[in-house]
């Protein structure tokens, strides 16, 4: 993390003034409730710390989640409402499920809506109904994948969708979504204040690809290294299986190759792995086609992963397009390489035997592993006592081991990358064996 | 099966006069030897069979794998080689394995090559080495899959693989593989019994699409099956998860749509199966696009099964191409689709989120499933016993629920396909509610 | 199979006489109906066969499953009934799902009714509730294991059960369970009969140790085995993992050990397999103990499967106890064995690292595999067509590879089980080399 | 973590004064060293450490863990050994692995051994062989569970361990075990520096538990709680299938309730979870008893977890036992429980079904998952990085997301257990609605 200085306080629609039922409750008698002093240093590097101590720079801290003894909304009275936002990943029915069980069950929330097909499903014109949310229609959720309240990308209008929210008379609004989604919660946070209304917009970030700000692990990460593992099995077999043989996997990783990197750690027969932090070469004596067939010449076989965002350099001339969310539709780096490599050793009149996989819509639509499941349960249960807080504006995120309060903007103001001097990096780097795929200027 | 009358009877290098080394090891107190008289009938259809016995029509039987009392060879000199060609598919290594082990503890064969690279590996100028194989070179070979041997697909000189086998004094020849590959066997054997030799071709039929005929199961399909159905979930998935949702799966089948179909059953999550063996319309009243086009407007996603050889027709005017086995390569179903439903959408201005999964090569190359690992055991055991006895020119095969001997050109003569008014394919219309996507005449 | 003479004639309620529904429907242009005359035989040997013709004796058939032309019940007033008793195993909602679904979509019916738990469902004084069954209650239910209607062990009066059906106006019961449920069924037919009530009763055989007489393929045992092969990698693990290491499973197989016997060659590391069929020694020279102490003195370690009717002898003389269903109630070999080894390793101061494992209830609650899966859904919907066909007393089984039609008394008036000399038994002493473990009279 | 102040610097056995062969590797260019004055803050609560710096106490951290550019070791007269203690846990093998890996690749050490069987390796009297270690002997260890090292449990005598060592030559040792072995290692690492030896002397703490002080993952947990949660839906399945079923799971956790709490939140079917760190009865109003009687009046069937340490006082009467490692042989509340509840049952004359599952060896036997996988192979790394530099007296741990040396003293000075009002035992509560099983006083 580069270390600056960031105003962490999180907003407030109000004095929380209503005693938690979880008090009365059982429960109560063994959880501690967390004050808003309860912070944690977001910083924990010693040297860093003294020398803030010494300059007296205030200390950067992020408020611990948690249930709150005194809460800000009436839950007789409540209506909430979630939304799931942009592709599939890994556990969001485990967040609605538990978002949904810790409204009805602790706080006694009778009103919960799930809101169909992402922020589309707050607009008029597109007709989709709500979906009236409890106990009974989320137990069994767990078992598949995907989303039971669906998903679509793109923006909507702000304005219709608070317009949507008063109508429905919602008082806190949960939204589980990647950049585009929390840069558009940030907004409605935003309007909502503006309009005076008294809306909680509280988020729970999604990225597969577990690149968010300030947040160390996001959910469905851990489920998708789990199963490119399988691909990577899959392609070291059809590689080793022929003459020359190289298998070639696309892995999800638009901006970060922390899959990639992860996925080639856990199942060690990638020789080469190309992400979008690290430059590297296709042509020259070090670039990726020369090292590639210095390994099949020596080896007989080559694994390569690349994440779906390397090398977008050699896209540059092509004009740029965007996809419904906004996002620049990248270009296709597997078909890319496929056909590169396959012309390189055309050219050098060298067979090869190469298969192409992109398992990237088998890993989406998975389940939540365990530990996802996990997870996913603290960040639901989290997000509920922050709304409930009648806190605003922030995200749930993980850091140092503790579940915290976010700033909406302090996690979308920039992308967490993987350091390419860092321990993960360092450790592809022997794991493959790959060197630098960078020609000297 | 057709009802037709077939010469079964296995060709023989001569007459087998030696003792099985089986007979004095202990688990010949608990193994019966089989008789060459130990047959099974081919047709069990009453109404045939009580037809051809009026007609006096001589019954088509199989003989019986298993051990002979007498063997051909005499196993302490003997040295037997073996070979796996093709494309991969689940099981390879469990063959090797079990060969190799039956040769070795069973009969005391003391000197097994693996053939490298599929025919390659025959052929001087590939100067691929022999493979030295024993107990202790296949004990740990099954958690993975491929094969240990490597594999390539494209036919050689059948004279040169003929020399190859006298240069290295082989008597047993093993040949893993599918139609090409047995057909190349069929020649191999021929030739050799021209030039007077005394060299075994025993074949094990490799087709994960289960397409071989006269023989009701082959090995490596029951895993392609089991998981197809991953693929089919994270289909659904994604398609559900959606505004008009499509999921669309290429699933393994040149000729024959077992895979999809078995698959399409074991997860009940597709509404469109589209096999090579049942002819369906794009365009039209009844056609695919129209079909789609009501599924999504009635229920709001859709998930499309199809197997590689489906809708061939829609290629006929694209020149022919071949790939190195001189298989005709067929034209990419799979994107075809794609695209037409693509573009049929936009032309409808409807939006729809397709996603396109194509999970063949992760499925190739995965290990056996329990169910095939047994089968594959008793694939390479039979293939012993029958090279054992000096048997030749026959395949190993399953059928009426026995292991038999089966002459190479029958099982070469036909392919296997799923019958349209069988119970397989209605069950999948049944499963699919699909209906017939054919247009009236 | 002895080669007995049966009969198998199947009992019909009267003479269907009504039109099947699936004439008019989008699938009968493509499904061939059944005739009753279709048939297949039962030994395909073709020496029994050219004995049987030469003494004229009648050939031994069954009858095909499949839908029929004509049905005896209309389906818009029938109401249907049906009951899962027993022990879990995998696949038991599948065959659920797929009876519902059949009755409902293709013949139309509209009363299907669960009875819950067992025949316990039947019985007033329980007062269990019936189920109302349909697609929406079904849809879902096969991504878990176990049975959402329940089940339970043990006999109901006869008198009792057909007094229900005939308050709940049943004229189809399906049951699902094993040998002591098929005969139950064989005498609620009779009665039924005796009675003159218009009832059929179609069975469909539940053993997961797949020790069925004439069905090839019971449900639920391909699952069994390929989760068994877990237990012996862990088992595995264990034992090479300490100087002495024995890893001893128990694994499901009361009369039968087909389960042991083809888990251990799926997983080939197991030394010893001890089954029900096989008689062995403890004690002696060629006991079991002293070749596990050879064993262990040249590999230092050993994994033993035992199933839960091994050894049955060594309890002679305890007395003998009976569960619920009457079953006598097996001694627990796995305990024996643990303590028999422990013992005489002990007396023979040798320290060993014994771990036990019995993975019997993971392994009986698990969803049904993908070829289970399959499996289970055409026995439910041939049992479908039987009843719908106004047949009785019959069972869905499968046969030389085809669904068919067996009497219930055939089905259970004896066990299958493992033969000692033939290909399994042989294949398993291969693998294991485990020798006679009985020493010479 | 209690607020402690610790002293947490590393012994060192002399001034590293070589240079890193990591510096003129290519890896040189991409991963900074880490210097000994890269330190984490042990505690990160604000509140904390606020009030320390207010009264200037010393703040407690740790040493980052990593490749130092001085090393104290020339590699290439090197000798490294590495033993594994204790009970299996998944990841053993990777971490070899990555030791060896490690050690002979980035520092060109090549003479590396794995002593067999625990630190009955060490001892002369067992006889067992020292094992070469290599990449060829590493590569292909990672598909199976275990160690290929084997493993054995207790003590052995200290001086004879270092005896050997010198024996061999060694100059760095890695112990992989627990508790016991690393009060063994730090002993060993005592009596070394008395006798005036250079041998560094590094510990990797291995608890399937995730029970050791100061760290906040131990390797294997993961793959645990990922697989317990099989066992809990079997436990589930068999109780939902039967008239008052209750599933009984007994998993690891012999001080601590992690594995069995996390799972539970996993797999969210248990309805008890019983932990040694929160007391319950079992007779009375408020005991377990009660409360599943109650349970199964309203809703049928309950699904009970104990950890294997739970309720532990149940046995204060019985005469304590040790095993050979000298650990409290606990005795097995599993047992305990099953016939506790099966007694009080029968005592009210009400009819259970309870099926008990105990899926311990086949837990601790697995290959790690991918998680684990990437772990273990940082803790190897970083564990030969700590060696190289002479450091010893230490473990690698993991502490609020960095990998951190922390002194052996420290690790195993007390336990790590579930905080009964943090977050993991509230969410436990309410995901089980368990209350508190606890009589009033």
């Amino acid at each position: 993390m580069s270390h600056e200085i960031l105003d962490t306080t999180i907003p407030s629609l109000g004095k929380a003034g209503i005693d938690s039922p979880l008090i009365s409750s059982d429960i109560a008698s063994h959880q501690s409730f967390i004050d808003d002093k309860d912070r944690i240093l977001v910083s924990i590097r010693m040297a860093e710390l003294e020398a803030d101590l010494k300059k007296k720079k205030p200390l950067t801290y992020f408020e611990l989640a948690g249930p709150r003894r005194k809460i800000y909304y009436d839950a007789s009275k409540l209506r909430c409402a979630m939304v799931t936002c942009g592709g599939l990943c890994p556990g969001l029915n485990d967040i609605i499920r538990s978002i949904v069980l810790e409204l009805y069950h602790h706080y006694g929330v009778r009103n919960i809506y799930g809101m169909r097909y992402g922020l589309q499903g707050f607009i008029p014109k597109y007709g989709h109904e709500v979906m009236d949310l409890g106990p009974a229609s989320v137990t069994n959720i767990l078992d598949r994948g995907g989303s039971i309240l669906g998903s679509s990308r793109g923006p909507q209008d702000i304005d219709e969708i608070i317009d949507c929210l008063e109508r429905m008379n919602i008082s806190i609004l949960f939204m589980i979504g990647g950049d585009g989604t929390l840069r558009a919660a940030e907004q409605i946070a935003d309007t909502i204040m503006k309009r005076k209304l008294k809306i909680s917009v509280v988020g729970i970030p999604k990225t597969i690809d577990n690149d968010i700000h300030l947040i160390s692990r996001s959910f469905g990460f851990d489920t998708a290294v789990d199963v490119s593992t399988q691909a990577i099995i899959g392609a070291h077999n059809e590689a080793a299986g022929y003459p020359n043989g190289i298998g070639l996997i696309k892995l999800m990783g638009r901006h970060s190759g922390f899959i990639a990197s992860t996925a080639s750690l856990a199942q060690q027969d990638v020789n080469f792995v190309l992400i979008p932090e690290v430059d590297f070469d296709l042509e020259g004596p070090s670039g990726l086609l020369a090292a590639l067939e210095k390994r099949l010449a020596s080896r007989g076989h080559a694994v390569i992963v690349a994440a779906e965002g390397a090398g977008q350099k050699f896209f540059q001339d092509s004009p740029e397009e965007r996809d419904e969310s906004g996002n620049i539709r990248l270009k296709d780096i597997g078909v890319f390489l496929k056909n590169a490599i396959s012309n390189h050793f055309k050219s050098r009149n060298i067979e090869i035997n190469m298969k192409y996989i992109d398992p990237s819509y088998m890993i989406r639509s998975l389940p939540a592993n365990a530990n996802d499941s996990v997870f996913c349960g603290f960040l639901g249960r989290n997000a509920v006592h922050a709304g409930m807080a009648g806190k605003t504006k922030l995200v749930i995120g993980r850091w140092n081991n503790h579940f915290v309060h976010i700033p909406m903007e302090a996690a979308t103001s920039q992308r967490k990358q993987v350091c390419p001097d860092g321990e993960l990096w360092s450790a592809v780097l022997e794991a493959t064996g790959q060197g630098s795929l960078k020609n000297p200027a």
